[in-house]
C-alpha cells in the first residue's frame, strides 16, 4: 500500500511557513509547473516577483490551476516579496561564476531551511528561466544552493527544478538541527544595511554603484540574531549620531 | 564557487546502466522534459514504450531536444524496452488502491537501483500522464516507489515526477561539500574588536566594563571570513578617520 504519510507531517518542517518565490518568471507552463510542485509537496504559499504580465495572465487562467494558483501573490520587488522571512535561500546553477555567497549543496541548503521553517517564514528563490538569480537578486540571501546537475548540463527546467527543491525539503531523514537564537528578519536586515550605508556616506566608504549591493551582501553573511541586530543597529546609530554632531 | 563534482562520479551508481522508461507517454512538452532530466542528471538511456506518434514527433523535432533525445529509443512494448535490465522499479502516485506490489519509499528504491546498476543494466519506470502503469506494466517490476506527495493531490507531472526520481538517483553521491571561504583568525578578530573598540569609545558608545567583552562576543558572532573581516577593518579605519577628523 502506499504509505500515509504527508509532507506537512515531517516535526522538523513547517510548511506553511515556507515560501517559493519564482523571480522574473517568463513562462506560464513553469509557473503553472512551479504552482503544481508546490502542491504536490504540501506547501501553499507561491510568490512571484515581477513576472512577465501575460504569462502571469494566462498561467492564473489556466484549466486545473488549483488552489496554490489561485492564493498565489504578486510583488513588485524580491525585498517587498521577502520582507517578512528570516531567511532567504537562493538556487543556483552549475557554471555560475564569481558568486559572491558560498554555493551549498542542495541536502545543505534544505536543511537550514526545513529547520528555520519551525520558527518563522523563509523564502526559496527561483531566478527567470533564462538568466537565473541576478548579482543583486543574490544580495538579498543568507545562501545559496545548487542542485547537483552535471557540469555540462546544469541548467534545469524552472518547473522541475522547484520539484526538486521541494522535493528535497520533504524528503526525510535528516539529524534535528539545533536550537538557533531568534534571526533578524529581512526588514531588520535591510534596516541595518541602510543605516550602514547612512554612515558609510558621510564616511567617504562608498566608492562606486556596487557599493549598495555588497554591503547588503556583506549584512547578510552575519548571519545575525534578532538581538545581535539591535545591538549593531544601537552601535550605527551612536556613530551616526557622533558622525553628524 | 560551485562544485565541480559530477553525478557520474558517485561511486554507488553506474549511470550509464540506467535506463529511464517512459510508458505510453502521450505529451510532447513531458517527453521533453524527461529528456532534459535525464541529461541534468547524468543519465544518458531514455527509452519510450508505444508513445503517441505525433507526441514522439514533436518531442524529437523540438529546438534543443539534445543528445539524450536523439539517442532515445522506442519500443513496441515494455518487455522488450527492459530486456536487458536485471532490476525494474516503477514508480506510482499516492491513492493508487489494489497494488500487487509493496510500494516503497523513493529513497528505498533509488538505493536498489543505485546497488544494483554496478552490477548490470537497470530500468526505472514511469507511467503515461492520466493513468501511470497499468497492472500489466507493474507485473515487470520488481519494485515500486513513490514519491512523498500529499494525499489530495499527489499526482506530479510526468516531467518533475522523472526530475525527482533521477535526482534522489544522484543525491548523496560524493560529490564534495563545496569549500566556504576561509575563516578570520582570532588575530584578526581580535584587531577588529579592537578596532570597533575604538570608534565606539570616540563615539561614546561603552558606557561599562562589561563593554569589551560584549564587542569581543559581538565580532566573534559574525562568523567571518578571512575576506570579510578585511572589508569590515577597512570600514572601521575609514569611520575612525572620519571621527578623529
Amino acid at each position: 500500500m502506499a504509505s500515509t504519510a504527508t509532507p506537512t507531517s515531517n516535526p522538523k518542517l513547517n510548511a506553511d511557513n515556507v515560501r517559493v518565490v519564482l523571480v522574473n518568471a517568463r513562462n506560464p507552463l513553469n509557473i503553472g509547473a512551479a504552482a503544481r510542485a508546490v502542491s504536490n509537496f504540501g506547501f501553499s504559499h507561491l510568490r512571484l516577483v515581477d513576472p512577465w504580465e501575460p504569462s502571469w495572465a494566462e498561467a492564473r487562467s489556466a484549466v486545473g490551476a488549483g488552489a496554490v494558483m489561485e492564493a498565489a501573490r504578486v510583488y513588485a520587488t524580491l525585498g517587498e516579496a521577502v520582507a517578512d522571512c528570516s531567511m532567504v535561500v537562493g538556487t543556483t546553477a552549475v557554471g555560475k561564476r564569481l558568486l559572491r555567497h558560498p554555493v551549498r549543496r542542495l541536502e545543505y541548503g534544505a536543511r537550514l531551511l526545513r529547520g528555520q521553517s519551525l520558527q518563522s517564514p523563509v523564502a526559496i528563490l527561483f531566478g527567470s528561466e533564462k538568466y537565473g538569480l541576478s548579482n543583486e537578486d543574490m544580495s538579498w540571501c543568507q545562501a545559496l544552493m545548487r542542485i547537483p546537475t552535471r557540469p555540462g548540463h546544469g541548467s534545469m527546467n524552472l518547473g522541475q527544478a522547484v520539484a526538486v527543491c521541494l522535493y528535497e525539503l520533504v524528503r526525510g531523514g535528516t539529524a534535528p538541527i539545533p536550537a538557533r537564537p531568534e534571526p533578524a528578519s529581512a526588514i531588520e536586515m535591510e534596516r541595518l544595511t541602510e543605516m550602514m550605508l547612512g554612515v558609510l556616506g558621510i564616511s567617504g566608504y562608498l566608492h562606486d554603484d556596487s557599493a549598495e549591493l555588497k554591503i547588503r551582501r556583506l549584512v547578510r553573511r552575519m548571519e545575525l540574531s534578532a538581538a545581535d541586530a539591535e545591538v549593531w543597529l544601537g552601535i550605527l546609530r551612536q556613530i551616526r549620531w557622533k558622525l553628524d554632531s
